[in-house]
């Protein structure tokens, strides 16, 4: 067999790095939610690029599946070999290679994690911003586009990533971009990896553009009667220019979680999470300014504060949702769907929803990252009853097929994997099959994350 | 001949909005640079999406070029025709489709102007902030990932774009992206677009994001003894991270250019122009806060100002620098060239380049949108002398391969049209290749704009 012959070549060269063990094929057969594993023939960990390239060229002239393995915490199966074939587990290449701080950039290996990453670099007075709340590889943020609370701030990984270098399907290592903050030299090959789930290359090193750590920090809390005054204060918000750095929507399911899972207290009503950088003077302009606003929309409660310890409470709730939010029902699995709409069509957006779900068996608190217009569902669901997988499957689908109608997109940073795939046609017309044709080009035999992303293979 | 058969074919379909007429072809036979000229067989003014996918199907089934036109402001020689062919001229596709004040986007045809766009959006209380200076198109900025001065806080076109409907080479009519703020949902075709200087695709419509106006405005100017105190000034401000709106270099020459073209009155010394928006407490404290960072560095009189006329004037002579330039030498035209380089090498790259230029027999002006590490200079020749142009390219040449050295691109905005072609190889290396496999796919016929960006065709 092919994928077989692929591994009897690359296993003498790298030894111990390469393992057929079933816990270890298993452990990279399935991500975070509720997609049905499918393990790898086997897993490499390679630590150059040099490896990377020599990898892709035997698996090419194999036609053996690669499926790069980043921090496994995405959710809607992209890490699945659904071919089977090598999961490359990119952890050991975890480098910061350069840290240019005049230039607010870093140059670092895929495996690195963000928070390893935020760690090394606070003695620079810099920071990383895009935070996907799960202590993601940034070779896989960057490959699912991920994003996050900050990104109503600071932007994306589409932003974030400056530059990479790519080993394509056959071996050849490219490089994107430079560390010139832009450019309009050619075609953006950058922006075209960024978001490829490991479909067109193997990301082997990022440059990715920093922030300045904040002069202050400020966070708030503020809780609603109805999900439409919270949702309109924050689309006067962002109107208005006030640069948040999060704004959050939480919905009373997830609120009752927090307060079970997290021991809070916090009236279970819709609530809005969020927080203010800049200098002294102007965080607190901020928060008086969102504080205004909230009180006009019937905001109870605007409670602001510049302590620490409170904030880091508070984020390190929001960071617990998905779990907060399954401990809402014990043993129960969420499936989790995410989608993005025009700000304007939020609340119509979420109302429906909620109709949806008061006509439904199962349970499904709400988050999101509603400066962006963008929430996500988890839902409930025991992962052994194909019943409620059907349920759950089928809300989904309204969910984003309503997000489609209402102007925005089957996903704002999850990704597509496997879950989102079924919309593609639906999302992208006549582009989609664009997707596919340029695939094509870079990786002819189809052997990088085959089945994800574009039609057919 | 297959250029004269496509003609013949669509003479009759546009009538009066086909021209041969000399004047006209000459009219789009060149840009405003130092190009050498060369004419299309043909000008069309298409009225609809639809014409531009009938005209790119009978392009395409005789080989005929299809050069895009937009306001033909691009200074690299993008929008000559080097093969003949039709060029398309986008001016007539120039209606506000739809504005969403609430979501911040607005939907146009790509031949309205950026200074129409702006006076439309007026009423709104929003702007679109991407500003090269000359009244572009927004499709022909969109075709080279323009920016220019407000671009340190706004971003680029590549930041500016969330969707567009794009006419392939066979005439196929695609949509890339949505109204959502963010998308993962798969390649970034939009991206793939923006900068493709009409070799990929017609854009024919495109979804912009916009921003608030500004509750204040200020605008400062501080002069400074030596450059490096000025970048050095520019360096601290953004690492500081205050949110400048602009912040321009200008050197001595080009001040000198300024007080003889706009008749200014100001010192011949490297001088840095600001803008600051936010609320009227925030400009203030920006403005005190660069202040301080500026009389730290030695400048000179930083004087700010909220008053609109003396802010409007300050822009205009920015916006006039490259006529005010060319102004130092009668009747010489710009050779103008444009990099970006990291920040922290920026005064090294214009030291070495001031150096250059000092051994040199012409007089070549230096502006910047520094904040990103990006200036132009606009060597001053005798277009009728190739001495001189022979020298100027010398020059080029040594300003462009020095900012790949310092990790920089050969174009921070202008694109690569004829110009910077020669150089791709040397900035992407095996990249530049895969550009060509992809504009293979797009355009297998090779009729969208050909000679530009890829190697070969
Ligand atoms: C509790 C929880 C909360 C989350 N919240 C958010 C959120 O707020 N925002 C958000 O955007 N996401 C969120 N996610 C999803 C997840 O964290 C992101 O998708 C993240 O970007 C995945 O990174 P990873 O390193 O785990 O990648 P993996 O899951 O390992 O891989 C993801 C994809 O990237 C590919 N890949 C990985 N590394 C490379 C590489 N070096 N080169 C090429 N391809 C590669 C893989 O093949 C796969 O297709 C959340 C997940 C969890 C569990
Ligand atoms: C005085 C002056 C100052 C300038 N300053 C700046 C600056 O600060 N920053 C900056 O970025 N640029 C600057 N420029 C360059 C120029 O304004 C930009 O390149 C601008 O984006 C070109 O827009 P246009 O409409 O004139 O396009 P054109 O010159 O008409 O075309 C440019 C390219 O885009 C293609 N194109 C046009 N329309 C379409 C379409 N609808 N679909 C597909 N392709 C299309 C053309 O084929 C061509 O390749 C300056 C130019 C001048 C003259």
């Amino acid at each position: 067999m092919s994928i077989e012959t692929a591994i009897a070549e690359l296993a003498p060269r790298f030894g111990e790095r390469l393992s057929r063990a079933e816990a270890v094929r298993a452990q990279h057969g399935a991500d975070e939610a509720h997609h049905a594993p499918h393990p790898p023939d086997a897993v490499i960990w390679p630590e150059s690029t040099a490896e990377v390239a020599e990898i892709a060229r035997t698996c090419s002239a194999h036609g053996c599946p690669i499926v790069a393995w980043g921090a496994g915490t995405s959710l809607e199966g992209h890490v699945i070999p659904v071919r089977g074939g090598i999961s490359l587990d990119m952890s050991r290449m975890d480098r910061l290679l350069e840290v240019h701080a005049e230039d607010m950039d870093v140059v670092i290996q895929p495996g690195i994690t963000r928070k390893r990453l935020n760690e090394e670099l606070r003695a620079t007075g810099l920071f990383f911003p895009v935070d996907p709340g799960a202590d993601a590889s940034l070779g896989g943020m960057a490959a699912t586009r991920a994003s996050g609370t900050c990104a109503v701030r600071y932007g994306t990984m589409r932003e974030a990533v400056l530059a990479l270098e790519v080993v394509l399907a056959d071996g050849r290592v490219i490089r994107t971009g430079t560390r010139a903050r832009k450019s309009s030299a050619g075609y953006d090959l950058t922006r075209l990896f960024v978001g490829s789930e490991g479909t067109l290359g193997i990301i082997t090193e990022l440059t990715l553009r920093l922030h300045g750590q904040p002069e202050a920090i400020s966070a708030a809390t503020c809780a609603f009667g109805r999900l439409e005054d919270a949702v309109q204060t924050v689309i006067e918000t962002i109107q208005m220019g006030v640069p948040v750095a999060r704004i959050e929507l939480l919905d009373p399911l997830t609120i009752r979680g927090f307060n079970g899972y997290s021991g809070y207290d916090m009236p279970e009503l819709p609530t809005l999470f969020l927080e203010f950088h800049g200098s002294e003077a102007s965080v607190a302009e901020q928060a008086e300014t969102v504080g205004a606003i909230a009180g006009e929309n019937g905001g109870r409660g605007f409670d602001w504060t510049r302590e620490p310890e409170a904030r880091n409470r508070l984020w390190a709730a929001r960071h617990s949702a998905y779990y907060a939010q399954q401990s809402l029902r014990p043993g129960a699995r969420g499936y989790v769907t995410d989608v993005c709409v025009p700000i304007s069509r939020l609340a119509e957006a979420i109302a429906e929803t909620e109709a949806d779900l008061a006509e439904s068996p199962l349970m499904a608190p709400l988050v999101g990252h509603v400066g962006d217009g963008n929430f996500h569902l988890s839902i409930l669901i025991d992962p052994e009853d194909p019943a409620e997988i059907a349920e759950a499957a089928r809300l989904a689908g309204r969910i984003n097929e309503r997000a489609l109608r209402l102007g925005g997109t089957v996903t704002g940073e999850h990704g597509v994997g496997l879950g989102k795939r079924k919309y593609m046609a639906a999302e992208h017309g006549e582009a989609w099959g664009l997707m596919g044709e340029i695939k094509a080009v870079l990786d002819p035999a189809g052997i990088l994350n085959p089945g994800k992303i574009v039609p057919g293979n």
